[in-house]
């Protein structure tokens, strides 16, 4: 075994897995053989398409920062493993985004691009999502756009990236694409690829008029999918919002849209002092907002109550399964009305599984070229 | 050192402490040599006025769960611990209640009862708070009062406690105290003890007309504080509220008095799906009401976006005194709008440090006569 070699017990782990979680595929010694005879031949072994597959499904089961995971035998894997050029890996994150928004339906989508291998080498996604929107510091300090990712819109600003004339809030940023060995790729995600619901409110018509939106696909392409010792560094993934990752987060954040204050003025709240929880009123209303505009477009979401309960559900279903479902209490616990929900009362499992997703090695603000 | 005596090294580190962090105490080895003495000639030590202070103090500075720890240094402690006869525990524990309650301003206070020592025996307080409201089940299955809190009834019962003839959903449970070797006591927390606030609300007058209200000391009567190797079972301890501990647990959980159903029904909330958030739209209500009517009745309590921000201060102070400050993000975080706070975007030291306060041996239900 030599360095940058592939970690024989983990593939061994993995491909039993895939043979005892399914059990038509029949007796593992065949196929164990060919994977130590390829891994001794290359240093590394192919995925077969089922493997694949199994392995991206398996590691979104294992994500345990994930409340949405009920459905993770539906994720549609897309095996673009013969892609690694920059231009084509970005080119076919947009066609991914196609795939996954399907006019509001939205669909759980993975792209999986080429792996990591010993001699060559494998591309990599600057952008945390495939969707992001600029942001831009002005004169007096203040960020117009989404202040999460300044680095990434000075990245692409080097890289020449031309922003609209009149710059907005909700400027789209290009992907950035690189690849040791290739040409960096940098490619405006088009307007007709990125569906968007405008807010709107069920009984506050003002809020049709502040001109807020956003993306209805959360695609992160930023994290490196692992299976079976091999790394995949570019593999989007999507599934569809739940309501408080937009309402909460997105939109509330102090440093990203921080629009509560606003929305608590335009309401005429008591702003004088906390006790008035003149926050957490307006984060409500903002969350009202969210849930009702994608209904409204047509467009997949779920709220916090509804997917708690799916949650626990799928707890129960593991458990059926006899496999343990780590979870991580502060992720899964939703940023609004924690208590509320039942996924706050109880305690979880947290040992972390193979396969997994794992963080981008460096911060996505870094740079393409070295 | 024989089974059943105060663990040595645990006592040493305490006393080290108590010294190095009051260097006006002078030379530590002087006040070593007594503990060690004492330990070998009786098994235990007593605590000098000053260090059962410190320690109590230092308990709850390590309280990990406890995110109100702004305050360590005030906390006044009630040195009984000559008491343990089970009916002057609970006199005092009245006692305990008036000090704290100080007409509203509320002061927080510790009462160190006797401690657990080589053959003798300590007093336990079988209520989980000094203040509790019984609950009775009734034919049709459902609960009058607070459900949590349905053991202890049953065992109040047991032990000859007469509910009110007309029982209701504020009923006061008696405390029930026990010692071996003593008749256990049971006493009715005289009414004029008990500070109660009425809960109306700012802009929904309906709310008064509920009937609905709640204690405002918050006083934990069965957890064990532990200092320097010495059990204290019986040290009853209080703070003030924070609002969600009223507003989003104990007036809404599902199983205590789940009036978040109710509430929305009064405001004429759409509740036909949980996508409308009426659940989170009642929540901060019920909120407001309760913050807004402790101010009103000049009871002392905090919001959690002022606690919050508090804790940060807190942490920040015990990091510039050179200390770890261990945190359960779990219960630091609170129920309602956890991601608006700023304790939710960190995470936390999570060691256990000495001394400290820990759960009751048995269930707060047991029986009192064995
Ligand atoms: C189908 C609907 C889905 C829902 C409703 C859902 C929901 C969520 C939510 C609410 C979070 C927390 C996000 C945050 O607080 O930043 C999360 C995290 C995560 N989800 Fe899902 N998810 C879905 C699909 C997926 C899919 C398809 C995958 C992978 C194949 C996935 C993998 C993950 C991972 C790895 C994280 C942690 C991300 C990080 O560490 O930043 N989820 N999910
Ligand atoms: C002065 C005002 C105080 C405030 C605002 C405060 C706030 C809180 C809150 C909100 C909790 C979580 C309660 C729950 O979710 O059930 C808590 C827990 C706790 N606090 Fe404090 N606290 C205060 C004073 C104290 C004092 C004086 C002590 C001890 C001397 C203390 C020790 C603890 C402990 C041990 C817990 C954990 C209880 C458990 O495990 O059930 N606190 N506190």
């Amino acid at each position: 075994e030599k360095l940058g070699d592939v970690d024989i017990a983990e593939a061994e782990d993995f491909i039993r897995q895939h043979h005892s979680e399914n059990p038509g595929l029949g007796p593992v010694e065949a196929r164990l053989a060919e994977v130590h005879a390829e891994i001794a031949a290359t240093g590394t072994y192919r995925h077969t398409p089922e493997e694949l597959a199994f392995g991206a499904r398996v590691a979104w089961r294992n994500s345990s920062r994930c409340i949405g995971r009920l459905y993770w035998r539906s994720l549609k894997v897309r095996d673009l493993r013969e892609v690694s050029a920059p231009a084509d890996v970005a080119r076919e994150c947009v066609e991914h985004l196609r795939v996954a928004t399907n006019h509001g339906k939205i669909r759980p989508v993975i792209t999986v691009f080429a792996p990591a291998e010993p001699g060559t080498h494998a591309p990599v996604i600057h952008n945390e999502q495939i969707i992001r929107y600029a942001a831009y510091r002005g004169a007096d300090g203040g960020v117009l756009g989404d202040a999460r990712n300044l680095a990434l819109t000075e990245l692409a600003l080097e890289q020449g990236w031309q922003p609209p004339v009149i710059r907005g809030p909700f400027d789209l940023l290009p992907l950035m694409v690189s690849c040791e060995g290739h040409e960096p790729a940098m490619l405006r995600v088009p307007a007709d690829a990125v569906l968007e619901v405008k807010l709107s409110h069920p009984d506050l018509p003002w809020v049709a008029g502040l001109g807020v939106k956003w993306h209805a696909v959360p695609a992160i392409s930023n994290m490196r999918l692992r299976i079976g010792g091999i790394d995949y560094p570019a593999a989007p993934f999507n599934g569809w919002y739940m309501g408080t990752e937009i309402g909460a987060r997105n939109l509330a954040d102090h440093d990203r849209y921080d629009l509560l204050p606003y929305i608590a003025k335009r309401m005429g709240l008591d702003m004088s002092s906390e006790a008035t929880l003149w926050r957490d009123r307006a984060l409500i209303e903002l969350n009202r907002a969210v849930l009702h505009s994608f209904a409204l477009a047509g467009v997949t979401i779920t709220d916090h109550h509804t997917e708690s309960k799916r949650f626990l559900t799928h707890l129960e279903k593991e458990e059926a399964a006899g496999r343990k479902c780590p979870a991580d209490w502060s992720w899964i616990v939703p940023p609004v009305s924690g208590g509320l929900t039942p996924v706050y009362h109880r305690y979880y499992d947290t040992d972390e599984l193979l396969p997994n997703f794992f963080p981008a090695a460096k911060p996505s603000g870094c740079p393409v070229a070295h």
